[in-house]
């Protein structure tokens, strides 16, 4: 296990109602003028503004509005949020709704204490000040209630990229579950994959000997692959909601990821995607993490073959371990398209005559080496040497995406 | 799953010699003047006291010294620290040890800031304010370093009882696996017993569709049953060393705990017998857990036989489940032989002429109304008429101290 440090101080207020406690939380972390940061639709048809507000009003504590993120959050709304706040004198971001408000109030937050511009911190600069941040999830997907991270589309030249500070990890979170009953099967489909999605990309691991943290992850896959085909045939059903929540929440504060070498390549793989064509983050990760995993299986077939059995219930087939290994991937991409998600990068709109793009965007864009490293480390070059390859596979970028493409016209 | 709040904004700096961060973690989290609080031995002798010494000395931050705690911390020592602290105007208690040591600091910086009797907290008042604590842990056992929690035994009667609240969670913990190899095999395991204890309290539950603790709870299990044979026969490997070190803080933070009823039967009894006869805590849970789950299985067999499918790779007894449920308790209590624990009351130190008394201060002690309640009640009444229990069991407590006796005799 490597070293590492932790620190995860968000106050959550789980469960029904809890909604109804945002006033008083405000207060206990320092809130003395809010801005109500929303994507809109829902929030207010649904009446959970005005309980927001009441709660706020209760307290006596002022706030401002802003609404109309959207999924994919711009950078031009951040740019609005940050001027709002400073002239109205905010000094607590209050988020309701799903990781994109989320994001995009926590861009906010960091832009108002900054003199330059906010993008600097997603071109790789820590955010270590920011307003405090307050959030009420509606839905379960991103993990952004509980983590340092923040993800923003820049409109000028459409693409996505992250920012990181445990200054923006938020000061509470309030998780009512029932907040996500109203959720449409396809979106919620989306949030699953994206959790597990952050499991899969903990479990791709370079580093031994951390049976206690591959152990945490298998747990929560294990409750996503019982719970998640629940909600799909029953939106109502508050207790599975409610096991995914939390399971979504600990899926990415790291308490699960931590002293390991990570993998994010199919997040970064699938932000070209969501970026360029504005399909739905889940989405483009169903279709990215079984393709991205066929791909490097070879890189450590018994870790893809331990995730096979301990979470699959695939049987260890011990003569010839990619077997198993492969069937493992295989269950994956069967429970993505069973809750109803794509298999095909075409079903996301993506065409093959932006290949060369995406690629240059994933590999070269804002200041990349012109790889990508994770699990195992990938770029446009011959990588035969590497250790772990057993192959020669000239020009994997184009190769991988070549892959897809072949897969999907052999099956059509 | 019920309504919670789950708040952990410990810091943890993990790994090794992370110990050289303490003095600027006091600084981080505004200590001026330090109370450094720990027991003796093994932390002076192994050079860790100094070690801490020059990391306060690099800070320029003043500190004072309180050795001498005891397992099974005693409320005289603690009354000795929050006289010091008063009189020197400390502002910051780092408890440099185990369980106990931590424990302590908790009860003298919660003893500190409060003008009556510290012990008060000891008896149902919850503590909302104390100095801040440090801890630097040399014993995994009792998760202290990530909870709220802190246990003393009164020596005005020798009996232990806990306390709680937020104020005294630790603001850092630093977890260095290496400093937990130099303890004996008996401690060590009397440590892996503690933590399989939290986690088993946390499982027994009466409250339904908790898919994803169950998951992260046997997770858990399954880590301790895999590493903990390890660290007993080498107790130098560090990296077995370094998962237990990080299940033991995931099992009593409560994050694996979270939205559910719990049972703490079994460390009230356990806190009975380590008061009384100064026996391990560790020693006493491994010969409690297993007499108590086998008397209190029929309440839920199925949960039982849960676990013993998941955790301990049980056949499932579809037609008898709780020959599988009692195939699970059976493989708990082996697995603790095995690892060098004691099987019989006996061997604790424990008379059979003390259950009277043991009895009554456990049912009837510091205010309790005569049961005790978790998983399902145990009292000293007759039990018959209660849902899941399926024979008369007259006088219970009489009965489960007698059918240990009686365990203990027909198999020597």
């Amino acid at each position: 296990m490597d070293n590492f440090n932790f620190y995860s101080p968000t106050y959550f207020a789980f469960g029904k109602d809890r909604e109804q406690d945002a006033g008083a939380l405000v207060k206990r972390f320092g809130g003395s003028k809010v801005l109500i940061h929303y994507g809109g639709g829902s929030v207010v048809r649904s009446g959970l503004l005005d309980r927001v507000k009441a709660s706020l009003n209760a307290e006596s504590i002022p706030y401002v509005e802003l609404g109309g993120v959207k999924p994919n959050p711009r950078s031009g709304l951040v740019y609005q949020g940050i001027e709002l706040c400073k002239r109205e004198g905010v000094d607590f971001v209050l988020a309701v709704g799903g990781g994109s408000t989320i994001d995009s109030s926590k861009a906010i937050a960091a832009g108002v204490v900054y003199d330059g511009d906010f993008w600097d911190f997603y071109c790789g600069k820590y955010i270590d000040k920011a307003l405090p941040v307050g959030t009420i999830l509606t839905i379960t997907a991103a993990g952004s209630e509980g983590s340092p991270d923040s993800v923003i589309t820049n409109e000028n030249g459409m693409y996505k990229r992250g920012a990181t500070g445990d200054a923006i990890r938020p000061k509470f979170s309030i998780l009512n579950p029932a907040l996500t009953q109203t959720l449409p099967p396809y979106q919620t489909a989306c949030g699953i994959t994206d959790i597990m999605a952050h499991l899969y990309e903990r479990y791709l691991t370079n580093t031994k000997e951390v049976e206690v943290t591959d152990r945490l992850t298998e747990a929560l896959l294990l409750t996503m692959i019982h719970e998640g085909p629940r909600v799909i045939e029953n939106p109502d059903n508050y207790e599975a909601r409610a096991n995914i929540m939390w399971a979504g929440m600990m899926a990415h504060n790291n308490a699960v990821g931590v002293g390991r070498s990570q993998d994010w390549t199919s997040h970064d793989i699938e932000h070209e995607l969501s970026a360029l064509y504005d399909c739905a983050h889940g989405a483009g990760l169903a279709v990215t993490l079984p393709a991205n995993f066929t791909y490097v299986m070879h890189h450590d077939v018994m870790r893809f073959a331990k995730v096979a059995v301990r979470v699959w219930g695939c049987q260890m087939d011990f003569d010839h371990p990619e077997v198993t290994a492969k069937a493992g991937i295989e269950a994956l991409r069967r429970f993505f398209i069973s809750i109803g998600m794509p298999k095909y990068f075409a079903e996301l709109g993506a065409k093959e005559e932006d290949i060369p793009k995406l690629v240059n965007s994933l590999c070269r864009g804002n200041g990349r080496p012109g790889c990508l490293t994770g699990f195992t480390t990938l770029n446009e070059e011959d990588c035969a040497t590497k250790p772990g390859f057993q192959m020669r596979r000239p020009n994997i970028w184009k190769r991988f995406f070549w892959n897809i493409q072949t897969l999907r016209s052999a099956t059509r």
